[in-house]
């Protein structure tokens, strides 16, 4: 009979967000005329920027005639893409790789789910904690997790506290392990990584043959002189990581899916016996068979956003995403509350009330205010006693959320 | 020190179109006057049809207005899309699924690529050969293969030969294997099954507990009435098959990325200890876990396909296309070549001529026509002594190539 792969069934039945959405169903049920204000999941409300737009619509023309239609692509990008991206994320920050060395996809969520499969399944891991669910998810999917404990931990992962108490720079692990994922700016606490912070993780993997999977999907975010762009601005990077980049909170590709990877030609992993194979002609070997490219109308979109104009307008939306940030920093920490990221960051990591936990401090300000938060916890066993707010509101929805706070909480 | 995931080390170095995309380039340096016709890869040449084109530009304009931007959609596809398809791929089949059964994703290749996930790594398994080398190399990449052995078959795959001798019908396997893929239209062998021979391997399946992945990327081109557009047409089918869709050759969407999985409810695989778990809801946390859904632009031109007018615009693309295919199929046969496929399927298996390998009579059409044609052993074994040419050309390279190769076989 065909046997299932068993550890799927290892996974908890629901998607974190599937469980918010459930208990705010609930609410809204139960209370048809509190009209709710949604800053728990991070999709961006901007519309897309007008150069993007343009760029789309005269895509779509060229797919309408035979001398301009364009059929499958290369599945690593088009070049006007990846010459965009080497020339405007990396050059003017003095990293030079090559086209071969960029990968565009659907997004970063594909990329960070399916990079595991070039390594052996059993591989020890770190995160840092709390942490996106699906670098945990998709490695319990092909059990590299080991089991779960009774402390809620899995056996295969070492969790990295990232509490106030350490002011969330994560301690280096205090043994080796095989394959790190790190998030800066970091989803969901908002905070970042100095440069010499960042160079800590970096030596680390150097020293022991860790490979790093970095996720700079909040790039576009970071304001502050000291905090890295890119993990390859940390001497030696290219050869132990992995960087995940995207445009949907960036530029708005929520809905249109678009992102890409970099894998370095220098980065390797090894065999049983030793040997050093490089990882790029992998991953490239794996795109090809399990992926035909993104769609040729996204990748011009993507392009239109190193425009001259395309850079205005993105900055523009981040900018006024990040006035939110500003006003709800300011807001919450009147209000008596303890606030951390936000700054470089469109997330707010919020601490509950002494004693209060992630999922009822939840639902006390759903219940109370109709502001729908992620509960802290949901994010790792340290995400206890915080609340994830997002700054992807409209203006007015984020004005009209505090005031509501600041009524309730006073 | 990471470890690599040595099954791809396992994997022929170059996937069989960037072997003959290197061949090409060769004779084109070598011969820069002479005009290639390129009937090798399966890519559409026809542009999108109008109605999809309209409704792509209406879903760029709602992106550029915050009152209707669209950011993170479903993962499983909007309903519109899924409610389209339930009702114009299925319901008019009398196969009634629900909205929850069907996954719309950005490509076939993906799915096939990704859904043996869902399996232990040691499931045996069979493959129709010749094949698409996605169904082996995704199996090779996760160990489900086996090894290499010296007749060129790798040992834990079941290869069921399709070849002139025996119609290209597949004998069913003389023992029991977990997972079988079927591909009908057959590509590349452009051959079909009529219900009565797949509801043989439909019964199989159920006697054996055997998991189907029925690929129907071509069913489009399904044009005589015994032939099966979906398997679920067969009783049983639905606890025993997965079936996979695109809109890739239907509507011309290689370059947009769209297609959709169906995991029927009732259909399971089992634990080491017997107890059957339903894959539907594997496959949906997979998705919500390493996918974030189709671009909301793509889904809209989706949909347009099933308007009155996308319909009529769509069956006009493939008869374009099959139009060739008549023109091919009869010049070829007046050249005294073998020819099958080209019927039900935009491709069609040439029999090269006694004695001549497929890559040498590729490289002889090549060489002496100019005709980009594929090597039929590229797709297994039992392709050697077979060529595959494409109907997707225009009518006018489609006439020119067939005038080439009469003069060159006369």
């Amino acid at each position: 009979m065909a046997l299932v792969n068993e550890h799927f069934l290892k996974l908890r039945g629901n998607y974190l967000f599937s469980d918010i959405a459930k208990k705010v169903n609930t609410f809204r049920i139960t209370h048809p005329r509190q009209p709710l204000i949604r800053l728990g999941i991070g999709d961006v409300t901007r519309p897309l920027p007008p150069a993007c737009i343009e760029a789309m619509h005269k895509a779509v023309d060229e797919m309408a005639d035979a001398a301009t239609f364009h059929g499958y692509g290369p599945e690593q990008g088009y070049d006007f893409l990846i010459e965009a991206i080497l020339k405007n994320d990396y050059a003017p920050r003095g990293i030079h790789l090559s086209p071969a060395e960029i990968f565009v996809s659907d997004g970063a969520k594909s990329d960070t789910g399916n990079i595991g499969e070039l390594l052996r399944w059993d591989n020890s891991m770190a995160i840092t904690d709390p942490v996106y669910p699906v670098y945990v998810d998709s490695n319990i999917m092909c059990g590299r997790s080991g089991v779960l404990e009774e402390n809620g931990q899995w056996s295969n992962v070492t969790y990295l506290p990232c509490t106030a108490e350490n002011d969330f720079v994560p301690a280096l692990p205090d043994h080796r392990v095989d394959l790190i994922y790190l998030c800066y700016p970091n989803n969901p606490t908002g905070t970042t990584l100095t440069r010499e912070q960042l160079k800590r993780w970096v030596d680390y993997a150097l020293e022991n043959d860790t490979l790093l999977v970095f996720d700079a999907a909040y790039e576009a975010f970071i304001h502050e002189d000291d905090v890295p762009h890119s993990i390859y601005e940390i001497r030696g990077a290219k050869r132990v990581a992995i960087e995940i980049r995207s445009y949907s909170k960036t530029a708005g590709f929520t809905g249109l899916r678009c992102g890409y990877t970099v894998v370095p030609k220098e980065l390797t992993a090894a065999t049983l016996e030793g040997q050093r194979i490089a990882l790029n002609p992998l991953w490239n070997r794996r795109q090809c068979t399990k992926f035909n490219g993104t769609s040729y109308v996204t990748q011009r979109a993507a392009e239109a956003t190193y425009t001259p104009d395309g850079k205005e307008q993105v900055k523009a939306n981040i900018e006024y995403y990040m006035a939110n940030a500003s006003v709800m920093r300011r807001e919450l920490t009147a209000a008596g509350l303890r606030v951390y990221g936000g700054v470089n960051s469109p997330y707010l990591w919020v601490g509950t009330p002494e004693g209060t936990g992630s999922w009822k401090f939840f639902e006390q300000m759903l219940y109370n205010t109709g502001v729908v938060s992620t509960p802290g916890v949901g994010f790792g066993p340290s995400g206890e006693g915080y609340v994830r707010l997002t700054a992807f509101g409209t203006h007015e929805d984020c004005q009209e959320a505090m005031e509501r706070l600041r009524r309730w909480l006073k």
